[in-house]
């Protein structure tokens, strides 16, 4: 792996140089304080090593990274039937879009929209209350990462909450359709706590193995969902893990990832590494600038492209 | 390639035991006119070997994957000035929706939706009469798939013109965004024959070879693009490739692919094979019932997705 | 005026009749409840006199038409200024569509659909608690009706509320434009709760003399708003008070209106009367069958059209 | 008429003293190299009075005007039939939006926006050859006016059609939905010539006399509709006839009318006065800046709203 290491310190090299880093989410405090100056990456491969470069132990808030998980949980719980309630088709929309939410009658069109992951929240929901939910998806990215420092920011939540007009709007949107089942003041606060999920690179790319390792934390290890369950959650990653922006990522990067506003990607390359990048600069779709441009170079000398032949 | 024979075969015998096969196109009498229940598959490996099953000879009308060439060749042409013209993105919006056009100034989404196609199809006439434009279409299908015996079916290129109105819509509708810059009449000549062409299985899985082995029609081979060109036209397949049911079929195979509403499916395992299926049927989106089932069961028993780890 | 009551006697007679009397509002059970086989119609003129016929003194609840009302107040309160926060366009879609929502950047099109009534009651929180706004309203409408008995129904005003989602999607909405300047729950607050007033036929055709004969109660009476105030007031419900029937309305009627979900209708004849009908069956719409039905015939037989020559 | 003779001729000079006239159509050169210093305005009443000022007598583009005359002979000819292929209500979009046909299977919201117009230029095919429509319009138009002087402009006609892509498109799209019946270049044909007819504001306001005057050219006078349609016609104006500024021109007019991107305004008063305004310079909604301030004035200054009790 010594060309792997070099590699990932001459992007977090390069990196560091930019001039270019786009924009910090401003629309809540906490995320607008943010030095946009920061970078960091990690990539742990099959043999359990995990390669680290520039701000790589820094937590961040990772936002709408956090609907991978709670996606892999609401599958858990309630299986296939999810897909009644939330579709898997890329939304070809901004984000916060809610013409095509009306357009299909409050199902949204795929979890990692930010209507999705309300209505994955929701699913959560079914016999359990909004504390318990949250203690779940707490467990299980403490458990995937194999790390038990995984918190939840109550600041971040809290403003969430005050400023998140656009969700609560698109919350009862789906509910008067009949799409959320519950309360929607749980669902959402659900919501505005799995978004406030603070972790590292080294700890995203420790929870993002059982991705890119058919399910399991290593090759042979411990399972946490079936192969199939991880190439299908890769697979939406893919088409929808960027907003606006996924077909573009795969047109450049071509690996499964899912961005969050708080300046983090996680990216998978099957088989062969589970990486995290974080830099708080954003691109108008609400990708991080600067992570997006070190997976680009990543995959491409590494190879690891889902589509090279 | 003893088990991947036995695969595709077993695959060819329960596709034909199948009831349900959706609905042929019925929008044009040539189309309309295809016998149901025919089923072909070809795969081309990277050693040269080219295996067939069912109706892997007869020859079926392309229709939309003639996207994938054209794409090829304007890029040719102008590189990445095409990306001026038409975007990236999966449209999220039926094949035929004017919708998004409008809110996006006449920029269609991605080439593979009819309006991005017909952008291309504008892109290929620089410099070019629409008879030049055709023969270099004609000459460059042949040349990868190593068949002269590729043509266009002159009816069915009428009858589209006939029946075009939506496509002749959307092209007046660019046109007046100034996003196509020749006669409409010309434009709409060459996407209403590209359309027209006429493969079989086996040449249509000849013909996306380039795509599957890094550019190259084998491993080491001539090359017809760079390798990284052929990685970007998988890329927009796999999120762009089955109009508004692109997520589902990333989703249930994993494969970058490309339908037509013939009932043809090009679907590409980077590194590993060129596979082309064919079954008149079709789902709601317009994608081939069969050819999707068929896709989804050989991804899986030869573990081809690309997001298996 | 003995044509004008013998007029309204046989209408209600032939309404009394009809079959075809469209669907109750079956949101809340107080609405779904109302019996579908009354008819009431109330017309005020010049002179002070109030012809009944039918159910003219049953009350029920208002709905929709407290919008002319409140438009009325909050242009008293803050003038024109209102024109910044709501336009003055037909809507163009069904009344609780939130697409033009999207794509007016929160305004909403006019003060009759029910966004741009949530809007109004914003304006009307200006300096105001919810309670001093709602006692405004109740106060004003007791004073153009002279009729101290006009209440709300405080059961309507809860289930309005408690099914409400997808006025509180719109407020919210809203809100995350920064088009509401107030808490959602007391802007939400006041416009459940004037959905919620209850009139009778006579209540109501009195209170609307004030539109129909230049701003005053009676001509040469009581000024309550200016006559160009009036005229353009009647203006508006003549394009908008009719949801996505506003157009067809002013084609068969002719007369500007306003109607509402529990199956009241208030129009205008300029100079000629006050009118009001009502009958709780309504067409695809939301508006009266009968009542739109009545108003049609009345308009014909007295040649009160404003497009009459 | 002493006073209406005041009043025409103040406007006019407090409209020649205008700084701010908006900007003149510039997509035909025709249009492009108009004068933008003109203003006319002419004035016809019951007593056969007409009165004239500024630039009253000369010829300009009637534009879209014309709908209002196409639309007369249609339903002359087909009747409430034409009812099921264009609708009656206000669009809610610019007037070339394609969106609103789309959501609405190509059925056009009303004979006002571009697309109505074609529509009813179909309906007029029936039985007819284009030829024939364009003399029946011309005709029609002469006969109203009566002045035999009424031609239509083959430049203006001819630069339509070579930059009327949109409206190519328009076409088109209904003719996919088979909302058009017609082959496409027959009818933009029509659509092309009728929109070419030059008149000036004398012509314009004789011709409007028959929705003016109960259906009739004088009170008393030959009869060119039945009342009810005169009416009716009006109430369209008056909802859909300013494309998105038709809620606004009741708002502060209060008077049906119809505008086209010439400059030119025909306005009805029933009973008073066909009204016809001219001055090339248009609003952001493609209405004449000061045609439509004249008519504020005129209408104030008459007290001629329809909204005046």
């Amino acid at each position: 792996m010594a060309h792997l290491e070099t590699v990932v310190g001459e992007i977090a090299a390069e990196m560091s140089a930019r001039a270019e880093r786009g924009t910090v989410a401003s629309y809540i405090p906490k995320l607008a304080g943010v030095p946009i100056d920061q970078f960091g990456i990690a990539v742990t491969t099959p043999d359990g090593a995990v390669i680290l470069a520039g701000d790589a132990t820094v937590p961040f808030s990772i936002q709408s990274i956090s609907k991978v998980f709670t996606l892999t949980l609401a599958l858990g719980q309630i299986g296939d039937e999810l897909w009644k309630r939330v579709g898997k088709e890329p939304s070809g929309n901004p984000f916060n879009s809610i013409v095509q939410l009306e357009h299909e009658h409050g199902i949204p069109r795929n979890p990692f929209i930010n209507a999705g992951a309300i209505a994955v929240a929701d699913a959560m929901l079914s016999g359990h209350q909004p504390r318990e939910a949250l203690g779940s998806i707490l467990r299980f990215i403490r458990f995937v990462s194999g790390d038990e420092g995984v918190s939840m920011d109550e600041d971040v939540a809290r403003s969430e909450k005050e400023t998140g007009f656009l969700n609560t709007a698109l919350a009862n949107y789906m509910r008067a359709f009949g799409v959320l089942q519950h309360p929607v003041d749980h669902v959402l606060g659900v919501y505005f706590h799995q978004c406030a999920i603070a972790m590292s690179c080294e700890q995203l790319a420790l929870a993002g193995r059982y991705l890119a390792f058919s399910g399991r934390l290593s090759p042979g290890g411990p399972s946490v969902v079936s192969e199939e369950r991880a190439r299908r959650i890769a697979a939406l990653m893919l088409t929808c893990g960027h907003y606006d922006g996924s077909g573009d990522f795969a047109f450049r990067v071509g690996l499964p990832g899912k961005s969050g506003v708080g300046g983090g990607i996680l990216a998978i390359a099957p088989g062969k590494a589970s990486i995290a990048v974080w830099s708080p600069g954003l691109d108008r779709h609400g990708n991080s600038v600067l992570g997006s441009l070190a997976l680009e170079h990543l995959a491409k000398a590494m190879r690891w492209s889902v589509f090279a032949g």
